[in-house]
């Protein structure tokens, strides 16, 4: 088994590389904590965003939409704890100046850096990311960087109830980015200071919201196996025993990632928390209750919550996607020794087909080809260097079929594809080849 | 004509009932110059986004995308002349203690709000917002949430033209969140405090660089114009007669919104300045120079940039769409005086379908039907209320088309398609309804 260290090592130099993800401001040394998707990063973003959006809101009838700004009334975090609460406790070493978690020490009364028994007493450091709005600051202006997207989904339930004409039970979903200002960013995208959520909100009865508690953890599990086809024994699901003073359930999905077991899905049960906290801060009580005419009752409503971070799951799919695969190299008669190949599902793939014509003599077709199915698929043109180069570059970026376009084709209408995977080459007619990509790319 | 205020009432008003737009953290009293997007004007922010992505990345060769991170290091913002510059000259009243922006005053010393002739000396107020990254909150650790999405991507063209492959001349393209402390929010979202952009960046030879700017000029009137369906008699072209020194040339693309004519998109000519600028604060020479192969000459792009806001962009298609349409109504035989109506173009429509039963026994057959067409199509589903009344929910949110599945659908397998904007009504088999709905709406 290789070191997981070189193993990341490997998966940060390719996504610099082919252009999926390297650090911010890097000209300037870099940003600690923050990073920067690049054209085919960016691809694969927005593929599982979409996904995901079309999964959770679009295809059902009870979950409606939001898109809540970054920046939010500083109240709605006194309301949510995060204010208060939303720390972590640190030491520092007074003989190196380095700072640590305390919950990350083995013995909090001795430096991990330079083994001095010199640690400051434990205090409390707030994550979340302060800023001023307006002219003047000071404390009455001061605002803060959401710490997650959930928080508004809140603070909007009984406007977009009403605008909706939603009854209980349904969901409000959204995604965007939320910032946490981490003490130690850490393994790649994992755990960084600027991310993107995505996060629903259900509302429901107390009395129902165990059913939809395990109806939700199904489909979230789901949405991992069946949509993003990930591997059953990749995942699994960790179970909290310390469970929040008002919560029922939650479990974390977990994935192995290249640095061992992490959560990158959380399905919680939210009791009427938050709801009846917003309540209080605010004093609108209207805003927060819900009149139920089936029950004839006035009550706040229990929330389940689905949340996942965007960057954990293109970083799962990256990890779960690499490969080095010697043995289908030889198969295609290519000197190297082996081949770096993503092997994503082709719904999510960056670039699900590349168009290649064999000769320079053949870019017209080729590019007349390209251009038609570039209207329905994401699709790349490559003209550069020998076939097998070419299969190489989109083998390394996961695109799983390419399209060869030679001077066969200029006579009896057919390409050849080839399939990523099996490294099978399939003759389809023109006429015939988008439907041909349909079929495999949206099973 | 009505009073532009109230026309913009409306407007607003209409936002809120209908979940397009309203205040963030309403509950809390609101935040000045923040908006949230609820589930209609969610779904509509996403489809321009996606129109215009599709439109400047996915259906070029010569663009590239780009997702980088709000925060970013603090020298970017040096560079580009952010932190010295990007400033509005302010004035405090020492009477009532109002703040004013000092160009939009007619006499400087003179307090418009209380005429009190007790005015400060101006002094520069910075817009950027400001936070701090890491576990200390002083000068050293202080970065900025940014100002505009473009300079990120100056400040990755190298490590984006190496992993793309790409030579001059090209483009590389972002969407997402910028931040301005802007000191008099106004115009609902026109001028907020939290917004989204959409800009290009085109990276090009000097020689060429005014070709660039003609070819972008015309995508980008074309967009407005052809994509999104706005009559060119409420577009018009804002030369700029003051350009910055290294600028050659510079436009705004400006629609008549009901409170005046106002930019909408800039195009600009910014020759070697950013490319320039960063190399010089960086002391990155070779990230911001290109080496020429056909010209055997290395030297800094020339960039022609597109700039957009999305939230203007969304603003303006509610504004262009809303009418107040009495004819209409009488030619349905509706008792009100008046439908208000939203004129969108089918493709941006935020829904584009809704599937009607006529009676509540027809649930499950419309369901059905329902759900088929989600796959494919923005629909909603409505059961409540009559007909005439479900038509004017439609009317209010944009829809361009109803379908009413009634008791003779059992029999025919057929639909009535009623158009929004000609309130005609076509009889439409359901075996042939997704064929005539995307012949309509992708047209």
């Amino acid at each position: 088994m290789e070191n997981s260290d070189d193993f990341m090592a490997k998966i940060v130099a390719l996504c610099k590389r082919r252009g999926f993800i390297f650090q911010s401001s890097e000209m300037y040394g870099g940003i600690n904590g923050f990073w920067d998707y690049g054209p085919i990063g960016v691809a694969l973003k927005r593929a599982v965003e979409q996904t995901w959006w079309k999964y959770m809101v679009e295809d059902r009838d009870n979950v409606e939409g939001l898109d809540s700004t970054i920046i939010c009334h500083p109240m709605v975090w006194q309301a949510s704890g995060h204010l208060a609460n939303f720390a972590d406790e640190m030491t520092d070493c007074t003989v190196c100046k380095k700072r640590f978690r305390v919950d990350q020490m083995d013995d909090p009364t001795t430096c991990p850096a330079c083994g001095a028994k010199a640690m400051t007493p434990p205090r409390n450091f707030n994550l979340m990311m302060k800023t001023f709005v307006g002219p003047v600051f000071d404390e009455e202006h001061a605002a803060y960087l959401r710490a997650e997207t959930c928080q508004p989904i809140f603070v909007d339930f009984n406007t977009i109830r009403i605008a909706s004409r939603q009854k209980l039970p349904f969901g409000i979903a959204q995604t965007g980015k939320s910032f946490r200002n981490e003490i130690n960013p850490r393994n790649f995208t994992f755990r960084s200071r600027e991310f993107t959520q995505m996060e629903m909100e259900f509302f429901c009865h107390e009395d129902e919201s165990m059913k939809w508690f395990d109806y939700w953890h199904e489909q979230r599990w789901n949405f991992y196996t069946k949509i993003l086809g990930i591997s059953e024994d990749k995942l699994r699901i960790h179970w909290h025993d310390k469970l929040a003073h008002y919560a029922k359930k939650a479990l974390d999905i977990e994935f192995l990632y290249p640095f061992g077991w992490n959560e990158v899905e959380g399905v919680h049960h939210r009791g009427t928390w938050d709801m009846s906290q917003h309540a209080a801060y605010s004093k609108q009580e209207q805003d927060c209750r819900y009149f139920d005419q089936e029950r004839n009752a006035t009550y706040y409503p229990t929330v389940v919550e689905t949340s996942c971070g965007l960057d954990r799951i293109c970083l799962l799919l990256i990890c779960n996607a690499y490969d080095e695969d010697t043995a289908a190299t030889q198969k295609e008669g290519m000197d190297e020794d082996a081949r770096v190949v993503l092997h994503f599902a082709p719904r999510i793939a960056p670039v699900q087909v590349a168009v290649l014509p064999l000769s320079k003599k053949l870019e017209e077709p080729a590019t007349d080809l390209f251009r038609k199915i570039r209207g329905s698929f994401r699709a790349q043109y490559d003209v550069t260097g020998s076939i097998g180069k070419r299969y190489r570059r989109q083998d390394e970026i996961g695109t799983p079929f390419c399209v060869t376009f030679d001077f066969d084709s200029l006579n009896d209408n057919a390409v050849t594809v080839r399939d990523r995977d099996a490294m099978t080459q399939e003759r389809v007619p023109v006429a015939e080849l988008a439907q041909w990509l349909r079929n495999k790319i949206d099973k």
